[in-house]
């Protein structure tokens, strides 16, 4: 992917609103958020994040995420939704829930993963 | 929304695919159906419809849903996935629950209804 395609996707324009995660200088990670769906659902929120695999562990994915909700809360959203958080990805899924998140259910088999092969994907939700 | 908005949005390049349902000349409803996700996500289908008011009960819906699970099952879809039903359309919800699809989950309050006010979106999945 060009560094061009990757902004065209990961930087939405108004309302949508994407951070960097600096420390000295160098970015460890990314976080995107949005109304979830246009229209009627546009009351939910959603977001990704991305975090360097040097970082791992150092709470960058924490720090955006509370960012994003504060983001959402801020704007007056009633919720925030992720509509496709990988199962085996329990690092991930235990920063959501930490932070409010609940599991509202799993599509099963709908990731194809690198390694592991189909796994399920979680919706989550935190009220707001 | 004019009718080229209309068509931006409903009508996808393929894999994606838009059909009419049709009778003695007169379009009754629409389907359009694709991936519902890129890359690894990308071998569960999505499939979004609308049925036209004056033709309603007919079974124009459970014939384009049909006609979309069969699309997916050729293209070798493992699923089909809807993101969005709402929870008090309950004709659209028992269509699909009688052609294979179950309640996944369902976010609270995710639909502003214009008559019911915030009511929940159901995500539902069929294997396929």
């Amino acid at each position: 992917m060009t560094a061009e395609q990757a902004r065209d996707i990961w930087v939405e324009a108004p309302p949508g609103h994407a951070v960097v995660a600096i420390e000295d200088g160098r970015i460890y990670g990314t976080a995107k958020m949005g109304p979830n769906k246009p229209g009627p659902g546009s009351h939910i929120s959603t977001a990704s994040f991305m975090v360097a695999g040097e970082a791992r562990g150092k709470g960058v994915g924490t720090a955006l995420c509370r960012y994003a909700l504060d983001w959402a809360r801020e704007h007056g959203y009633a919720g925030m939704q992720f509509n496709a958080v990988v199962e085996t990805n329990v690092t991930a899924v235990e920063i959501y829930k930490r932070l409010g998140f609940t599991v509202i259910g799993t599509v099963p088999g709908a990731f194809e993963h690198p390694v592991q092969g189909r796994v399920g994907l979680h919706i989550m939700f935190c009220p707001l």
